[in-house]
């Protein structure tokens, strides 16, 4: 498969990744040396940066890249990050948005930070206690207007692993209206969802074998960017309450929303609105009636699965969806929107097909 | 500590275990070999039955209980059961029911399976395709009037697991009505709670590393015990979502709850309806204000760990709770029937300690 | 990159694969859908078949491969899997070779199972039981002479997944004479080398959160094929004290295996051997000193990690590996042997990047 | 049951634990707290001693030991421990021996650090790098000669958990010279072995779903204590090759170990050596014949099984145990070892009933 740009020429881009040493980053490393890009010279893997581990090599800190074993990691400076024509930034916010804001207007920066994501200003104090800088094209190619948006960008704002499953699980039922502006999102998600850095409460012994909730009753900081996302096809506030819940597995967000189902909608109607909405989406797939998402079906895949259910006992619409935090959630996301940024196909080497059992 | 029955007068209780090859009979198995009344000679093991495994010693089918290793398992029929004071039940319901109608009005039962649970006949027939049989004194002890229901009863239903985590979450809510009577209710449960039967679904290879929600929308069993265990607190009949989760553990309930807060109500109302629910209670802890239950902290134990917080912004009041599904969800609740019944000490030979980490 | 058969002519090649909703087959799925000779168009997924689940579809089943979930599964016969080019066999053994015999000698067969792996047929009858048919060139392409001899074969014997890790880690140490012909292989494998086969044994409950050798002294069927494999480089018959354990994650196989180190050898002399032997393979990776094999950075990929240590105070050479038992375990060797047999790219459509975290 | 000490007086014994906050202090916490002597009175808990975490209260650390919530934790000082009858330390090596060299004699001293484990001054200076203090009476009574020496012994040093592992699979095969004195141990470790200690490489993201060797070919400090103990019943010195590699569980100990046969040795001899030398033990189960120990089965229990089996074709025998490496690895010998001490029955407070599934 040979690449064009938006204009059908053929091009060399070169990509440079800062925090290549976490868990983003190793994972937009993976998807990139699958790329077929990659593969005719197309992309090239420039530098790869990171704080605390630089100075060691990529085989030190990363052996399941042993390609780019000897690699050696620099500092995460502008200077470094210069003369690249992608950018993907996989740092703690903050120290994000000091990095991007150096960089120049011609290089693609795709932010998986916080920074840039929220459109209110007084929320981003609020969650994240210092001054809102920017609002960037936020990067879900699958919400109504944003796949447009996010062609040809510069500037990408990654969205957090919690608020793509539980938007891409909801969006359809707030732009019908389905349901009541009112929703109860518990997400249980793996352990790399809280990165590469030492704790004791995120030791081996500490989760596996255990269940917990946690930044619970409104204080996870992916709270108000989940009711930025449904507010947008909404006349009204969305009210979200949000659970988080660690459990025992690598990577993988199980997302279970519910919410008052609007008086006389089917359970027809509900299947048939989310199936029109994602019947063009590569990455969205709504499962047939009876099936539920599981996160083991989408490892390593940069696929949502969905389900929507009516509970008439109840009076709820349940949606579920899983996606793999690191792929969709994080890296994949990054990659897609990249291909939509410099032209390449959108699905460019993001696997539909999850590494099961 | 020498135990004694109710009149005070030291005795010898001889116990049954039907279903002894099953996670509920194994469990029941351990906890009753670490009693102390077993240790005193008061308590003797008698019969161990099973169906498919009869034939079979405990050492080849438990290898966690050698002191019984050499015991073989029996057929179940009420003639091997006959002659004992206490016979627990951990079959399948249906063949529970039948065996323990067939056993005399002196022998203490309790049941492990659905079968005497619930109260509406209507509701057994909707979600168990059966004829409804009975409806017995119903094991938690922490439910108003439950206490005193089980003490000397001669019939026992032990809850579900789920219904147990959920019932001690929302009890002190509805009945306090810190809430409207309208929950969602997530669960996250261990793979020991589908029990020991061979299945591709329940394969180590299908279940590490994976999450998935099961029997949504109402189609679970739990949902309508559930229901009957709030409404007897509520003057208003309790709308309850039930949306239950397969996580990679083998032991464990997480429980996630969520209904509109009435209006007025702060988190220092919540907080005290709380503790004093709970305040004269052995197997529940409130944790401290900040803390979250966790399934590790309970594991092996008979505790139930709860929290409850208010969420403004949502307009919601969020419970959790984390029990072990086997043990303060099938065999400590039985164990701790048992003690009710016979007149031991109702907390005797159950840890309060898990086993972490 | 547009792929030629040897001959340089443009092809497409029709695959058929039999026992699809087992684990080979599904991730011999997973692989050939990202082979670029898939994108390419040059191969097509024919037929998919399998035995108890004929009829239902790959949605149902297989859930992690969306694109071809409506794909209805056939029975597995030599008239369903005729008219292909090649027909990758995931089957039971005994019923692989009856099926494999039944194929045309044009049709490029790779035989997952083990009818065809053994060359002494006393050997395949002490160990299965049943009579010996044919011994075929054997997919390890790594080991001498091997890749010169599937290079255009119609018949594979795919390695066990067991052999693969032990055969690796040990080939540069028998040929070289680094140690005395007497191995002790302790091989820990996650629970889908057991397959997709309801079974008590093998649930979630019992191999999570366990640790537990199976087959030991000798019992297990993998024991001659490494005793086989390591011959083929030796002048004397190799000893091998072969014991598998079964540990709790879903893929990877980490071998550890000891022997008496040859008087005199260096652990300069080892490690010069191993990256000498491995120089040109894409495929095994020697770890730089001090650094372990682990199976999370091999997860999905077809990559071996090998290590070589020498312990001078127990004398000693200690040799480690690890793979993913359904990669270069199984379904990778298959396409790599696939390749080699129709004169793709060897690595092509293989993952050299593992799946980590 | 009423306990007595060896002169048959009942007492009260006030305990306390330096480094309760770690994963030994709080696992000695569980045993006591479900001790008899602790519910008759004759035991009391007091000081419980850290460093980082001094000031907390163990609520707050060990959310698992809801009874003892409130108590505060106190700096680790010879002031604090004072005044107490026995004393565990569950700290540091190195710290462990400043801090017991300070306590009195009077006082029972059960060290969990490796400090005064090692007899030979030399390999306690290669393998700690510090110099020797002193060597303490050994925790494992089921060695010979060590149940009399630890019987009101002051001062104990507990194994280390890959030695309890190891030597009570082979001090019978070596004792009774089946085996040539050159074993080849693989032990197989839960993360909890590593400790509470922030640390990337012991995240739950990188140990679930990994498997991986370290402190390999004689690095591991636990070698010279197996051939240690191992020495003790030998005339020969034993050459021990030590592997340990960490797997994705908790807790839990599999060893596996083969040895060179010697001539005409026969299994039925070997088992009924085995059978033989811990008819007596308490916490040593030799399982039938064709039975393999899996850590499920000891979860939480003092219980270590045994296997041994001989492989006529590699001229090796193969012994394989389980132990949980917190309960018989470390805190159950710790609290085995104060009954034999301070008088109690042995067994007193050690569950022999495993936690499983």
């Amino acid at each position: 498969m040979i690449m064009h740009n938006m204009y059908g020429v053929t091009m060399t881009i070169k990509v440079a990744i800062a925090g290549a040493s976490g868990y983003a980053g190793g994972e937009i490393l993976r998807l990139l040396l699958g790329h077929p890009a990659y593969a005719s010279g197309e992309l090239e893997i420039g530098a790869l940066t990171a704080a605390s581990t630089a100075g060691s090599t990529l085989g030190e800190l990363m052996p399941h890249i042993p390609q780019l074993a000897d690699r050696v990691i620099q500092d995460t400076t502008a200077e470094t990050l210069a003369g690249h024509d992608v950018v993907f930034l996989g740092l703690p916010h903050g120290f994000s948005a000091e990095i991007a804001l150096q960089l120049g207007p011609d290089v693609t920066v795709i932010d998986c930070a916080a920074d840039f994501r929220l459109q209110n200003a007084a929320n981003w104090e609020k969650f994240y206690g210092s001054e809102h800088q920017e609002t960037w094209p936020y990067g879900i190619p699958e919400m109504p207007g944003h796949r447009e948006a996010l062609r040809g960008a510069k500037r990408v704002a990654v969205p957090g692993c919690f608020p793509t499953g539980a938007t891409l699980a909801l969006l359809p039922a707030v732009q019908a209206g389905l349901i009541e502006p009112d929703v109860s999102v518990v997400s249980i998600t793996g352990v790399s969802g809280a990165g590469k850095k030492a704790s004791v409460a995120l030791l081996g012994s500490e989760t596996m074998g255990s269940l917990k909730a946690y930044n619970t009753s409104g204080k996870h900081r992916h709270t108000p960017e989940i009711a930025q996302n449904l507010g947008e096809v909404s006349d009204k506030p969305v009210k979200v309450s949000f659970t988080p819940v660690l459990a025992p597995l690598p990577r993988g967000i199980l997302t279970t929303a519910t919410a008052p189902l609007k008086e006389g909608v089917t359970a027809e109607q509900a299947r048939a609105v989310y199936e029109e909405f994602y019947a063009q989406e590569t990455f969205v797939h709504v499962l047939p009636e009876g099936a539920q998402p599981q996160t083991q079906a989408v490892l390593g895949s940069n696929m949502c699965h969905v389900q929507v259910e009516i509970d008439e006992e109840a009076g709820k619409v349940l949606v579920t969806s899983a996606i793999d935090n690191l792929t969709k959630g994080t890296a994949g996301a990054a990659v897609q929107c990249m291909n939509l940024s410099v032209g390449f196909d959108e699905a460019a080497g993001l696997p539909q097909v999850g590494v099961a059992p």
